[in-house]
């Protein structure tokens, strides 16, 4: 199949105004100059990767910038890496080569790397454009859209960021397909949750062609992932800076970054971390009686057959559990906030419930 | 004299729409709780400060906010220490303070102290809301105003950066008594800048005053504090995010800012490093026939007599000084422009001068 043969590109818009900005998504774009030359300021171009993404993918986009001064900045590949020390080498990589505040920045990677590169154009001279080129499920259906950008600190993950807006996303879905399956997996419980928390139609949907997705059935690909980012697109432009609604975006992550840092990053993968989590959270909110037992049983069963957890770790019990959600940042000075299910597509942000409902979720096993 | 006697506190806005703010200016205001109050998120406060200011005014400003939860951060002193490295110490303080994103930072101290301490508030999960309490001349009339936040990197002054508005800047004039000479004078080069770029008045008012304002009269000093803050308010109102008028503002600085790198952070204060620009920028005006030398020897005769630099050290010489301007971040890739003089009280920002003109500058001794 040739680029554009049978999927044709799908073009989205995020609606933010003066920072409204395109989503292409499709098979081959990686190398399309003509994607990138409206949203490159200057002359100047850095491209941040790292060292698992460049040898795939690096002179490619290289040589379709050739008409730029193109250089580069790899980084050690893994969320490990997302902290201040490695961040300041795109700095180093930027000023050795007398980059101006007219570059742009072109993050080609997955999460980590949009994260990274994200922040360090929000930071560069107080700001300079970058397009996010990404190369997982993850970060093409999540972490690319909606202008989250920041870096890990020991004590906390994400607790050093911006928001601040890519100029493009260009997401080519052939980069899929030198994904292993877990990494595959992981990102389809960022899929999962937009059914979840907004679309009951795309999460029946999901229910059909679940087999069809982890086959990495291109047209299954292609439409999961424009209405994963179509629902994310239409969430980030009615609340850039998650003051409401974007909240609902966490389903799962409150729990799932709970385990992440509990169990030390990088053990679990954050999509298996959110999967567990959306797991725990339709079970309290069956607890709460907010949904039913069928419903819980239907995010259960959808998220095993993508081979994903259920369940958090077992050595996780719910003394540590409530100490690793308190630091949180969703823990606001009004107490714990949790995002929970009113039915499958109907997602909600609450401070509201029993705390022993929430004590019987974290003491028991997935039903 | 007591706190209000015969100086009111005087109160301009900054007018940035939903970022807009109050600046408040006059004497014994630093531990007045109900300045701070409206403006503070939340019930947790990190006062950020450094070495030399703590035993000053810390615990006066910790105990007017003693109905709240305050934590402070207390760093080195001196622009060496503005980097990476001990930006992070304010993370490390909120962090291990359990801060959430609800809480709010106060800058207490000179322009480094409210440099690191905004662009933390910028960056802290995302954005948390910080206070100005600036305790140095440059930073009362300057720094603090504006919104301009940021680190060094070895290979550029303020490098990474974010434009980050506070919520209120509290100026206290009583804190610049323990100013030494030398200092008080690196803030009247900014205070003299304001005249010169765009109130002719302001500039005339200085050359009758500058002897009452060195002898820090306190109405002197009031006047001329207030004048620099709205001319500085009315700048960044119209332009944000330095698109156009705002670069006014750098009259003086690029070469300002060759002198600083040049001889090593720390050696010249930026101040005196901005009035040695200034007077380079009048001679190159006048080379380029857009000031007469009467305008000239005014703008020296009046840095002159606050003992200031009138040019720039004899050991950097005009090759060194053009490496220097072409790595600062002003020049763009359509060439270096520069802040020059059209009249005392008139600057604009200009790529089409003669580089003869500037080389005979860099390679001559003032008037």
């Amino acid at each position: 199949m040739t680029p554009g043969d049978h999927i044709p590109m799908k073009t989205l818009h995020l609606d933010l105004g003066q920072r409204a900005y395109p989503i292409y998504i499709g098979q081959g774009l990686l190398d399309r100059a003509e994607l990138y030359r409206p949203h490159i300021a200057g002359r100047q171009v850095m491209v941040v990767t790292n060292e698992t993404v460049a040898p795939l993918y690096l002179e490619r986009v290289e040589e379709a910038l050739g008409d730029y001064q193109v250089r580069r900045a790899i980084l050690p590949d893994g969320e490990r890496y997302k902290n201040l020390e490695i961040w300041n080498r795109i700095f180093d990589a930027l000023l050795e080569n007398h980059f101006n505040r007219r570059c742009t920045l072109v993050a080609l990677g997955g999460g980590v790397i949009g994260d990274m590169a994200g922040f360090a154009a929000a930071c560069y001279q107080r700001g300079v454009p970058f397009i996010q080129v990404p190369t997982t499920l993850l970060a093409q259906v999540d972490s690319s859209v909606g202008g989250k950008t920041g870096i890990n600190h020991r004590l906390g993950k994400n607790m050093i960021g911006a928001f601040y807006q890519p100029r493009a996303v260009i997401a080519d879905t052939v980069t899929l397909d030198t994904l292993d399956d877990r990494q595959f997996a992981a990102g389809i419980a960022e899929v999962i949750k937009y059914g979840l928390i907004r679309d009951p139609d795309f999460f029946a949907w999901l229910e059909e062609h679940i087999a069809a997705l982890l086959a990495r059935d291109p047209d299954a690909q292609a439409e999961a992932i424009e209405r994963s980012c179509r629902n994310k697109a239409e969430v980030v432009a009615a609340d850039e800076r998650e003051a409401g609604q974007r909240a609902l975006l966490n389903l799962g992550h409150t729990f799932g970054h709970a385990i992440e840092t509990g169990m030390g990053y990088g053990h679990w993968l954050h999509g298996e971390a959110v999967a567990a989590g959306m797991c725990m959270a339709a079970d309290l909110s069956r607890r709460l009686g907010w949904i039913d037992s069928a419903q819980q049983a239907r995010v259960k069963a959808l998220i095993e057959r993508t081979g994903l957890p259920t369940w958090g770790p077992p050595e996780l019990r719910r003394q540590r559990f409530l100490e690793l959600i308190s630091v949180d940042k969703k823990a606001q000075d009004a107490g714990l906030r949790l995002v929970l299910l009113r039915a499958i597509g109907e997602a909600t942000v609450s401070g509201d419930f029993d705390p022993e409902a929430l004590a019987a979720t974290l003491d028991s096993r997935p039903i």
